[in-house]
Formats: C-alpha cells, structure tokens, sequence
C-alpha cells in the first residue's frame, strides 16, 4: 500500500459501504480488517474479497471506519476510540451532524480530537455486502467532516483514503454537509416520490401517455423504504427546512391554480406566481454542475435521430469517434415502439458545430435540442 | 397522398406544433395550406416547409387543424366552423376541457359535431417554428378527443392524422385527457421546478455533491415559463387536485420530520408516514409503461463500466449487437471527471443472462444494477 492511508484500517460493519470501502482498499493493494455484528455477514464479507478476519496477533488498527447505520454509528465509534486509544476513528454514515451528536455524548472528551466524520457518497441505493462494489465511490465526492477538535492528521488521513480510493476528497463541517446532502439528495428523493406516489391513481390508458419527463422525475422513487426512512429521519431538520420552504411555494402555487381555476376573474398575480416558479426552477436547474464540475453551459447537446435497430447506435458513437469528439454524457430517448430514438449527446459546447456538419454530412439526422 | 386524411388540410397558427403538423404531412407527401396571425411568421413557415399559403382559388379546407393556445383556441376554431360549413375542425392545443368549452359558447350548436379535440404530444416544449420539426411527433401519442356530439367521421380523420404522420393515436374525453396530462406531465413539472427552485440557496459546494438523481429529478425544470403559465392555468383544476393530494402528503412528510428533529420520543408513526411515502412511491413508478407499452418488469437492466475515452461506448454496443441482444434503452451515467462511466442497458429481460456472460467472457465489467 501507500504512504496516503494509516496501516492498518479496520472496518465494522460490513454492508453496502463497509463492503465497498474494502474491496476499494483491496484494489489499492490493501487488505482492511473486518467485522461486522453479524457473524454470516462477516464470513461473506471476507469471501468477497472486503477484507480479513483480524487475528490476535493482527496489530490495533491505526484507521477505524464505522460503516453502521446512523442511529448506532455513534455508540461503536465511542467504543471504537476506547479500545484502540491511538486510532483515527471516522464513520461513514450518509448524515453527520446526529452522529457527531451522538459521538460527543459517549465518547470521552479526551477521545473526541480522534473522531472525524466521512461521507464516500454512492452512487446508487442498494444495500448488502452482495452489492458491494470496489469501484462503488470512484470518481464520486468523499465528504471529509472534521468537528472543531479534530486532529489535522484524522483530515489528512480520510483525505488520503478517499484518494487512495479514487473519490474525490471535499472537507465540510457536519452542518454543511447534511444541509448539502438535504439539497441535493433527500429532498430530490421526497419530492421523486412524491410525484411517484401520485400514478397510484391514474387509470392505465392515462399513464400510456407518459413520457421521459416522468420517468426522469420518478426514477430515484424506486428506492429501498427501510434506507430512507433513516436517512430522512438522521436527517430531519435540514431535510425538513427545505421541504418548508417547498411547502410554502406549493401552497402558493395552489392559490393560484384554485383562482384561475374556469374563473373569468383570477386574482390579480396568480399567473405571475406560476411564472415566478417555473423562473426560479431554470435558474436552480443551472446552478447544478457539468459533468467536469463545470457550468453546464460549458456543455452543448447534439440530438441525433437512431433508427431502432441493433447496431444503430453503435454506428453512430463510432462515427462520433472518427470526427474525433468525446462525448460527455449521452440519453437515450424513444417511446411507444416507434421505429426511431433520439439519442442526445453532450458534448464540449465549443465542438458542436463541427459534429452537428460532420454527422449530417455522413447522413445523420440532428435535430433541434 | 392518402385515404386516411381527409384533403386539403388547412393549419391555422405556424408555431412549434403547427409547424410541426405541416413538416409531418409533407413527410407524408401532402401540402398544407397554412395561415398564421403574424404574416412574417406564415411566411418563414411556408419557407421552412410547413406548407403552402392558400390562393383565392384553392378548394376550401375538409379539415382545420387550429394550433393556438389554449387561451384563443375556442374562438378560432368557432371562426372556422363558420367560415367552412363542411369542413372536420380540429384543436391541438395541450389541455382540451377549457378549448371544449370555449367552443360551446362561441361556435354555433348546429356547428359543433364537426368540432373535435385533438392533442399530439410533443417530446420537448421549445416553442416557435424555427424548433418545427416533421417527426416530432413520430412514435408520440396523439390523443383524439371527441365530444359527445362529434361525428364519428371526424374521430376517423384524426385517427388517420395521427397515423399518417407516425404517432399513436389514442382516444380519451376531454376530462379524461386532462387528468391523464396533470398527472403524467403538469405535476412532474411544478416539482422538478419546486425541486430546481430549492438550489437558489445551497452554496457551490454543496451543489457540488449533486449526483445523477438530483440531474434526473430537475431536468425539466429548465423550461419556457410563458408557455407553462398558459398550459398550468389551463389545466388549473386537474393540475389542482393531484397537487392539493401532494400537498397532503407533503404535510404528512413534514410532521413526521418534526416530530422526529432531534426528538429523544417522536410521535408513534413517524416513520411509518416516511416509509408509507417511499413505498407508495416505489408502486407508483413501476406502473409507468416501459417503452414498447408493456410493464417495466419485462425489462431488465444491465450495468457495464465504460473508460470515459472517445469509441469506448460505441465499442461496447457493436458488442451488444455482435451478440444479438437489442438494446431498448440506455442511460449513461458518470460524474466528476473520472476516468468511468456507468452504461445503464435496458434489454429484454430474457437475454440478461446472455449478455451479462458474453460481456464479462469480452472483458467487460458488469455490475450489480
């Protein structure tokens, strides 16, 4: 291994996250302690290659990670910094400030300098050791969440695992952290539902009239119940201060569509409210950074029509590659079997132009973003 | 041309959807006979290949397609049925109660079995005929809405529109279309904007954590506020009724997260009211059709790492087309500019095995989706 991560890390808990931490630690050369409260888990855990079974001649740990959900991530890394009194211990719960909470009422005070918070976010909300995956925070931020004892060398240290891993390392404090979190993860997973929750009622002749707008919006609503509801609940007061805010807006909203609704006389600024929302959505929607952490204007998109058949597409990302453009994002639309999809391609704003003529003059069609 | 549509076909208002409609039945080999409020925009129109500008010796339309909004929609189209006695008119405006009513109030009653509601649906809302396009319809739904004084050979005609210019026709009422729309379009816009519009406020590093689900949830949040405070107000009460239940819900959601804000002793079902939101969400997105009409569950998923390098997608599906599966949809799905993405690949349920092997015995990693 490396200079980058304390030797050696253990893990415990070992689902989604602790699971994927060791197997990220073991492509980096790496093999992490582990355990876990359940004996079966930690048995698995082992044959899928997180980590091994600490044996009694094994050294103390110098990096612990606490991969337990939020509600007792507190307690284990209390315990965590009694036993091994020289370790770094972190816990990589989805919600900090509860923990930290928690970790300050039983950790003794002389401990605390020891304890830092972590958040190696995934990319997606399946969870068992059966789903872990090395490459799982790749590419993905690592919220490093020191408190205002922490030690330099704990920041140091989660910064070097979060490298050593190939996540991007980003240091917030526990209120920062959750209130992001709430922006661009919780709430989205609320509202998401919400609109999901709303096609129990349509008849199946109506939903046939979905189209990617809805998918788009519904995807993330099919999410695991049991996981959310501790986030959410880790999570409440920043979770629930946006979701007012939200509150506030759709019950003006609803005060303008009750007054426009088939009367010849809406009150005065009930259009102006729509407008104001619709307004205020373009301009968060382009707050959200590119793919390269850029403003998305950096970007431009290329819709090119793909016959529905096997190879079609290919041909085409082929084709892009010849002109010699990378393409940054690509989606993929067609609905109701028709024989045609638009494939909408993202690319460096400052190469659309050569790839909208070259792709026609091969005989592509590119249509109007 | 055809039998399907009866000749000649008059479209009176040149913008995306007018123009549009006059682009597909030229595809279709008929030319349209096109009138717009603004001589300039007729113009460009009839430049663009919309259609022709009728001559004083031109046969009089057998069917008026009236591509207004829906604020001005009734009144044009009462004009029509008066000026041409014999002629099939036709609304295309988005909602279809409100242009219902207006009609009844503004045509006469002799006039109104000829009358027909009509809605072809548009993947993307860009507005003006410039964004005119002959398939933007192609493999859309086009809903046919007939009263119930309309002649059945109208409801023929626009079937055969419909056909004829590659949608799908469907036939719904007027309420029944507007629900169906509030629920499969209006209301996941008012939330991607509702969601969009809470990103004023994090601060650049916390949108920086922002990963594919925030993106999928906001995307159409990014869209023409005038054109939405015309389709929203037009819709005001179906789009009212699904958002007064989310209005509930979301209540529901934010004493559940009060109650539980760094309580010690939330109130018994608090998290119940968190996991009824997720679960009910969970049945609600899988009863969105997938892509050929059918159930989601028809479709399985398969997730295969790709180096973010130019030609590497395009070889991965010359891949998938060399093994012989079809690819029925694909997402992909990289952040933070690393160095892989993940392709996200909707297949046939009944080949995931297949494809999972032979992509794995080609060397490529495939992943728990």
């Amino acid at each position: 291994m490396t200079t980058l991560v304390p030797f050696p890390v253990r893990i415990i808990g070992t689902g989604l996250i602790g699971g994927s931490l060791g197997m990220a630690l073991a492509r980096a050369g790496e093999s992490a302690q582990v355990e876990d409260v359940s004996p079966g888990t930690t048995a698995l855990a082992v044959e899928l290659g997180v980590g091994t079974l600490p044996g009694p001649e094994d050294p103390d740990p110098a990096l612990v990670l606490v991969a337990a959900p939020p509600d007792v991530a507190a307690q284990i890394v209390a315990r965590a910094l009694r036993v091994w009194p020289r370790a770094i211990v972190a816990d990589v719960a989805s919600v900090k400030a509860t923990v930290l909470e928690g970790v300050r009422t039983h950790a003794r005070p002389a401990d605390l300098p020891r304890y830092i918070g972590a958040h190696p976010m995934a990319g997606r909300e399946v969870s068992g050791v059966v789903a872990a995956r090395g490459d799982l925070f790749q590419g993905r931020p690592f919220v490093v969440v020191p408190h205002a004892d922490t030690l330099p060398e704990a920041v140091t240290a989660l910064k070097g695992l979060a490298t050593e891993i190939g996540s991007v390392p980003v240091t917030m404090d526990a209120a920062a952290h959750d209130t992001a979190v709430a922006h661009v993860s919780h709430v989205p997973q609320v509202m998401s539902s919400l609109v999901a929750g709303t096609l129990l009622e349509p008849t199946e002749a109506a939903l046939g009239l979905a189209g990617q707008g809805l998918r788009d919006t519904t995807r993330i609503a099919d999410s695991d119940p049991r996981l959310w509801v501790e986030i959410l609940g880790a999570n409440a007061a920043a979770v629930g201060d946006v979701l007012g805010g939200v509150q506030e807006r759709l019950s003006d909203v609803l005060e303008a569509l009750d007054s426009l609704r088939g009367s010849p006389d809406p009150a005065i600024g009930s259009r102006r409210a729509l407008a104001n929302l619709v307004v205020d959505g373009n301009r968060g929607v382009r707050r959200i950074p590119g793919k390269h952490g850029g403003g998305t204007d950096a970007f431009a998109t290329v819709v090119v029509l793909v016959p529905d058949r096997p190879g079609e597409l290919a041909r085409l990302l082929t084709e892009i590659g010849q002109i010699g453009v990378n393409l940054e994002d690509l989606r993929l639309e067609h609905e109701l079997g028709r024989a045609v999809g638009l494939a909408h391609i993202a690319i460096d704003a400052t190469r659309e132009d050569l790839l909208t003529r070259s792709l026609t003059e091969r005989g592509w069609t590119v249509v109007e973003a």
